[in-house]
């Protein structure tokens, strides 16, 4: 499959369109339908995790209700396969919680006229001070 | 082709071997073989370059000498071609600079018994105070 010219606009749109409804407790539940059942792999702070049953069950977990978030930086690059590899950088801050740095990547699949999130690493900035 | 099950051993031994040629600017020239001539992505701070040649014009011009680096993470995950792909999350202080976080991303794909890096995507974690 050829690469997807429109790498740049599918990164920031994605991002966009996941964090929407990630920092929305009352949408982050259909984040489900951005994940495959079985062939999604994500990785939340070292914690491996596959298939979106095992996805959502970490997601929604998370207990925090308010999240303001700022986008620093989003990197996409096309993949040999159609796909789109993302890389966002960021601060987010939840409920009373001082403000963290983040990073997460993303690797889209195509999937008939659409992506799922094949691959999704999430990493809180937060550094030994050693 | 299967998944390649020793994925965290790979990603944590090409981040140390990477990094052990990158910091060490007798060596830096031999990352050349470590990416494809036409078909290896580098996005650097958001300048994106396609090739090895563009690749090392980059990353040769970087003018530091001395770079200490701290590796707070690796998360590793095998993809569906085979491939690896490795998220850093670190510190680095180049020269007389103050420290600053850093993000990189590699995808490596399969090359006969080896790899190849096919993605790699660099930010220093630099975030507006606003």
């Amino acid at each position: 499959m050829a690469l997807n010219l429109q790498y740049e606009a599918i990164g920031k749109g994605f991002v966009q369109q996941y964090y929407a409804m990630f920092d929305d407790p009352a949408q982050r539940p259909s984040l489900a339908n951005m994940y495959n059942i079985e062939s999604s792999f994500m990785t939340f702070e070292g914690v491996q995790l596959q298939g979106s049953v095992k996805i959502m069950e970490k997601l929604t977990s998370l207990s925090f209700q308010k999240i303001n978030r700022i986008i620093t930086a989003v990197d996409s690059q096309p993949m040999f396969d159609g796909g789109v590899l993302i890389n966002v950088l960021g601060r987010l801050q939840s409920d009373e919680d001082p403000p963290h740095a983040f990073s997460q990547t993303f690797v889209l699949k195509p999937l008939g006229n659409s992506f799922f999130v094949q691959h999704d690493i999430f990493r809180l900035g937060i550094h030994n001070t050693a």
